[in-house]
């Protein structure tokens, strides 16, 4: 007998689509300023439907940014408490010349449907406000608390999102956080995200003279800023990848085999990821390609630049040199102690004469980590496994997640990520899509994913 | 009593000052098509002048660039034929906003003439012609056979010089090259350059994966074409900047201790060198500074880009990298074989499955030596040893001079450098000027030599 909310969700499946057209349609792009009326527009159209549909509280939250969509419901009692968290604002459009068709104007082509923001994260974070319309609809309630906090800088860094929770920490008080936004690691196998790593960066200048100088006149005899920096960044690996930098691995505890072996066991096509890419593996020895990307740290470089960068030649010995690096953190390291140990690394290597500035960046998230008991993560873990028959896989990204780390740190809650988006559908890029089917396997979900917290 | 040649030049200072400031005044900037009329105009107006001076089958010899401007006085019978050599093309004036005079209005102050083309090369030229023109005067004929070769493309690389040599190589047959264009080392000293280094260059491109990945989502699993790069850099040099390139110096013959011990006696302030620069003395280990610049070879980075290298920070792994490199050669070295060696180093040690391309630039020149016994040498070292009342020191200089390599491989011509600019001078840069009192010492010392080459 089907749920009978799942049917509504069912039975509404075009008023549903009508809705989130409408709202794909507005541009809500937070990074650029000429956007502000698309911005404006969302916020409006998502206060109206929270009203309508029965929320409370509806309001936003503003610390001096794009400010956050709030709304409530909170009539079960003592059952638990949940902050539901998805994002509004979508990335810019360009370059719009790539699109097969327009990124504002929503376009179904072979099983998927196209435009800015649907995968990131407008698709996942409508399934989780039309569930939760649908129960209210057709019950009347919802079978827990729920506050909703959708985000309007997420895209931007998350700029004010620190001072909304701290500002905001009472109103946003939950037992943990379910996030609508994280894409899946893949779309036919199903997974859970139990952790992501952190990061950390910093930028270097290495001058060694006061001016460009001649190649010819001074070469041989004066340092060249670009040799320096090579040596300096060739000197953070040893030739497999594995890194050089003292302290950089004080308190990382050895990869645990359990998890080890859980990796090893998931399907991962490495041929196939590495043919994608036209790219040949590489790291660190003693590790696979999937414990290189979510169990180990790492310094990149993100970009080098110095002396003549243009067509031709210019017989130029140039006096300065720069380099940007980013750190992926594992838990156990602190992103300002990382800097420091980098950053000693780099002045001890510098050639004595030759000056090096180290501009540390902003911000810095550490590792994030669900714990394997939290009570939302095997609620979440149980919903996925009723609705596919299989039990998910636990997971990790590469990359870092600001929400978790920022959550955690000023709320004191653990976040799990419940999206349906997957990671191949050009979110950041020209023909952003989602799956169709991904939206019938989210409701489902999600309605299990709720009921199952009732329950308990 | 007074050289009644030199007298005459002493006497018509002033017309022959109306006659620098009106070729000063002309704009023969080679690069920049936009002044094609200034270089025509330099072109008329050395040509009127040579013919009304005396000399014969005056003509522009035309490679298919701007032209070379020829004339010829061999009325010495069977004196020596001597080709001078000079250029009228001059330098852009930019950054025009730095100059404190007009860059093509002669100027005056504290005993310099300032002007773009002063110093390089139409102040020394002029040394040279005047004292021909004031010979013809005075006397009616030159003490030797003198073929004129005034080219309009040393600015930009003596682009169409070596055709011009070719197609003309029994017009411009001589005894040997006297040039009135390259700088004296200082203004302090009588010194006689006697080698230049020579010069190739390459570039590379490392691609590591088809396109720019996300740091995070792929860091750790998939190579840096900024990592490659910046190590293949670092493989090339020694801490010391002694350079680890197998065959490098394969040919080198060890440093003459004879010339390490003239190079050792010559007044040099180390420590003031480094302190203009704001450096530190650098290089390879056992050589001193003047030995590094002009008795051994380099390699330089001149150039190097990768990645995100705009404001703030992008967490890319970037999938290329370039890096620009020219190598100093010394006696010994072609700069094919340095190519080849230097592009075998970073093919074997590019990581497998990382592309490198090595793009091999166009030219090169070997390191130039006028034979030490060459009678123009002996002949200048002479004139100058006379005029100054000190033996001219023999000194080298560690760029590369195009003009004596393309003499000698077109014509089998030695070329002996006797300027009177000051490699101190700007230019190429703003603020170009000359010493006024080099040119006393510039007529008396080609009065000098021109009479010397005559008598033997």
């Amino acid at each position: 007998m089907t749920d009978s909310v799942l049917r509504h969700l069912e039975d509404s499946k075009a008023e549903i689509q009508d809705r989130l057209f409408e709202y794909l349609r507005i541009p809500s792009v937070s990074t650029d300023p000429s956007y502000e009326e698309g911005m404006r527009t969302a916020r409006e159209l998502l206060k109206t439907r929270l009203n309508a549909w029965g929320f409370r509280n509806v309001q936003e939250l503003d610390a001096g940014g794009h400010p956050c969509v709030y709304g409530e419901w909170l009539g079960a009692g003592d059952k638990p408490t949940l902050l539901i968290y998805g994002h509004y604002d979508v990335q810019p459009p360009d370059p719009v010349d790539l699109w097969d068709s327009p990124a504002f104007e929503p376009t179904i082509r072979d099983g998927n449907l196209y435009a800015r923001g649907v995968s990131d994260d407008k698709g996942p974070s409508t399934i989780a406000l039309e569930t939760l319309r649908a129960f209210l609809a057709v019950e009347g309630k919802l079978p827990i608390n729920v506050k909703l906090l959708l985000e309007g800088e997420e895209e931007m860094g998350s700029a004010t999102l620190e001072a909304n929770c701290l500002q905001h920490s009472e109103l946003l008080a939950a037992d943990a956080v379910l996030s609508a936004d994280g894409a899946r690691w893949r779309a036919d196998l199903p997974t859970i995200n139990i952790g992501s790593r952190g990061n950390c960066g910093l930028e270097f200048t290495v001058t060694t003279s006061n001016r460009d100088l001649h190649s010819g006149r001074f070469g041989g005899a004066v340092p060249n800023a670009l040799h320096v920096a090579a040596d300096l960044l060739a000197s953070l690996h040893g030739l497999d990848g594995s890194i050089n930098v003292a302290g950089f691995f004080e308190n990382v505890p050895p990869v645990k085999e359990e998890e080890r072996d859980a990796f090893a066991s998931l399907p991962f096509d490495e041929q196939a990821f590495f043919k994608d890419l036209e790219a040949t593996a590489y790291g660190e020895t003693g590790y696979t390609t999937l414990e290189r990307l979510w169990l180990r740290p790492t310094i990149e470089v993100n970009g080098m630049w110095g002396g003549y960068t243009g067509p031709g030649t210019k017989t130029v010995l140039p006096n300065e040199a720069h380099a940007k690096l980013t750190m992926r953190l594992v838990p156990g390291q602190k992103p300002d102690r990382i800097i420091e140990v980098v950053a000693n690394h780099l002045k001890q290597r510098c050639p004595q004469g030759v000056d090096i500035q180290i501009a540390e960046n902003r911000g810095g998230a550490e590792a994030y980590e669900v714990p394997k008991d939290l009570p939302l993560l095997l609620a979440a873990e149980q919903a996925l496994e009723q609705t596919t028959g299989q039990k998910p896989r636990h997971v990790k990204v590469g990359s870092t997640l600001p929400l978790s780390d920022i959550i955690h740190r000023c709320l004191g809650l653990h976040t799990v990520m419940f999206s349906f988006s997957t990671a191949d559908e050009n979110f950041h890029s020209p023909n952003e899509f989602m799956r169709l089917g991904a939206f019938d396997e989210g409701f489902a979900a999600w309605v299990a994913l709720l009921r199952k917290l009732g329950e308990d």
